[in-house]
């Protein structure tokens, strides 16, 4: 069986896998509890957020710890606009992840306004024109760090130079191999542990010292009362550790994957998407001529090989693509989406498999769709 | 140590750990990726669902995987409210949880009103008086099944017995010993894994077939559009597990815990909250007079047992108990309540050495107290 499929999910990294099995064996009391086993907890607890923190550049309060990206990012951004006076304008870009898109649309029912900026071809926020939208009701902007379908990396330095009265939110989930973008002029940051080797329901949304947001969840004080609900201790820990490896290994895993992605890459068929815009190397993403994703997929799953048509958020829809339409491809084309990705075990080996068995795939799809 | 807290976290059941170590030892997809990995993980996901909705009773469809039991109460509370005309009303009880409590309050500031119904001096709901606040607005009433802080049983048959137009949503957190109240007539129930010797950050909400919420979080089309984020798998398993446990062990459970219930209630001196009401056995508090509740938990915690002064959720603040204070007690004397709380792996042991610490640790409390 080979995993490529990174961007949807990250086997365990076999440290936070060890720190996991290392929790579960022990237990832990409920961290606001007064006695010394809720004592050790928030002990734990807050060496989590610190090491968070340090890892991020940030302070250890600016740490809102989350059951995922997901929650990070609607906290984000219903929790900032539910704040601001009817009529306040939120930007999303146009690829940006379901978790932002979705919550953006929902907003639009509660008396807000969105604005969506467009790519170009490569799946670029293009930033002159994201600006021309910010009027005087603009009240946020969102755009990833790099996108989850194409792997494209977006400028967020440039929109944080161009800041004006906005707060900036940056879904950084796809970012862990290149880095997280540095903290100056973002307002809120989300991050995700299991696109990191770590498990799935951690995450954790920075939030800017001195801002506020309506929280999501209401009920106990925990998280300085902008996140109610058991401390998940466990998650927090594993975050950490799962983040921490991602930082120490990361020149070195930058490179072995640059390598796997090139040896991949070279002779595929087809149309690479973002070709030429700089992208992080764990997600290459393709579109084959006269092939559909969902023939393909099969056909490699029975060659034991896991890759996935873009963000498995929508996997299950028979919607084309929303981020390759965007860049201006057409449906049909977008229904052709193809997304290896890679990450920490995988192998020079892997790779090669994966490339052998493409050529004979898309013959057999090809011939299946004429 | 001595723990004995169960009511604001438990230890794991060595069922649910071991399956916790064997999840932790693999790798699992994404539930929603279309490939042998993803389908693996939505296989066993399902399996999950099955199990969680047979234990309750329920369908399939109608057990939403949440990261606990504050987001399966305000999921519940603000998902139905959101949908209701402005100026509906929502009734709650006076002894709620803060998940519940604080998602009634949030729900004043966005145009609707909430009715608070009184308790009797055990802690129990007055149902005629709960029925008395019953008008035509009135779209939701939220009661739970056991209380937290007292474990005295709420009427929530006799609730479902009055049922009106308005929908009844159940908390039915701390009633894992004692059994989940049947599901007819309610048409929302929350769970949370980590009060049944499961992990934190897992539980559910059963939604009744048929009813529609506002979903909180907001992106992927999990479990059916209600809960976006990628499927917590291991969580749910977890969960599934902690269930079936629990309720495999509960008649023999049952009738250990009331054993030592019993035995640390005969002969404190002090007063027992909600004496002469139906209590859940895992539940014991108390009021001793003179003593106020921190000295006398830092002085427990110098002999190594965990015990806790109500809500672990609202233990952190210097807030009296409103739990107390509902049932008519002064906010004096309300700064006074001790819970001590059993489960699984409670002993007669450490029954004894509790009871046996409390008789020094209550006079040095009020030598102290002067």
């Amino acid at each position: 069986m080979i995993y490529m499929d990174y961007a949807a999910t990250s086997p365990l990294r076999p440290e936070v896998r060890q720190l996991l099995l290392n929790c579960y064996h022990q237990d832990w009391g409920n961290a606001t509890s007064l006695h010394s086993h809720g004592h050790r907890a928030r002990m734990h607890l807050e060496e989590a957020r610190e090491r968070v923190a340090r890892l991020l550049g940030a302070r250890v309060e600016e740490v809102i710890f989350t059951s995922g990206a997901t929650e990070a990012n609607n906290l984000a951004l219903l929790g900032w606009m539910r704040q601001q006076p009817a009529g306040s304008r939120l930007i999303v870009s146009a690829v940006e992840h379901p978790s932002v898109w979705e919550a953006a649309k929902a907003l639009t029912f509660e008396g807000y306004a969105v604005d969506v900026a467009p790519v170009d071809r490569c799946g670029r926020v293009v930033v002159e024109a994201l600006l021309e939208l910010v009027g005087p009701r603009t009240a946020m902007v969102s755009v990833m760090a790099v996108n989850n379908e194409v792997g494209v990396v977006q400028p967020v330095p440039q929109l944080v130079a161009a800041k004006g009265s906005w707060k900036l939110h940056v879904d950084a989930v796809q970012s862990g191999l290149i880095g997280w973008p540095q903290l100056e002029g973002i307002d809120m940051l989300s991050l995700s542990a299991h696109k990191l080797g770590g498990p799935v329901g951690s995450g954790c949304l920075y939030l800017r010292q001195g801002l506020r947001l309506a929280p999501l969840l209401v009920g106990g004080s925990q998280e300085d009362h902008r996140r109610a609900g058991t401390s998940n201790l466990i998650a927090a820990l594993a975050l950490a550790e799962a983040m921490e490896v991602s930082v120490r290994s990361r020149p070195e895993e930058l490179e072995r994957l640059i390598g796997l992605r090139n040896r991949l890459e070279t002779g595929l068929e087809g149309e690479l998407l973002g070709r030429g815009a700089q992208r992080s190397p764990h997600i290459s993403s393709w579109l084959f001529e006269g092939v559909r994703a969902e023939p393909l997929l099969v056909l490699l799953d029975l060659e034991g090989i896991s890759v996935s048509s873009g963000s498995a958020c929508s996997s299950h829809s028979v919607e084309p693509s929303r981020i390759v339409t965007a860049m201006g491809y057409s449906v049909e084309q977008s229904r052709g989406l193809i997304r290896f990705s890679l990450g920490h075990a995988s192998s020079l080996e892997e790779v090669d498999r994966v490339w052998g068995a493409m050529g004979p795939a898309l013959q057999r799809a090809r011939l299946q769709a004429g």
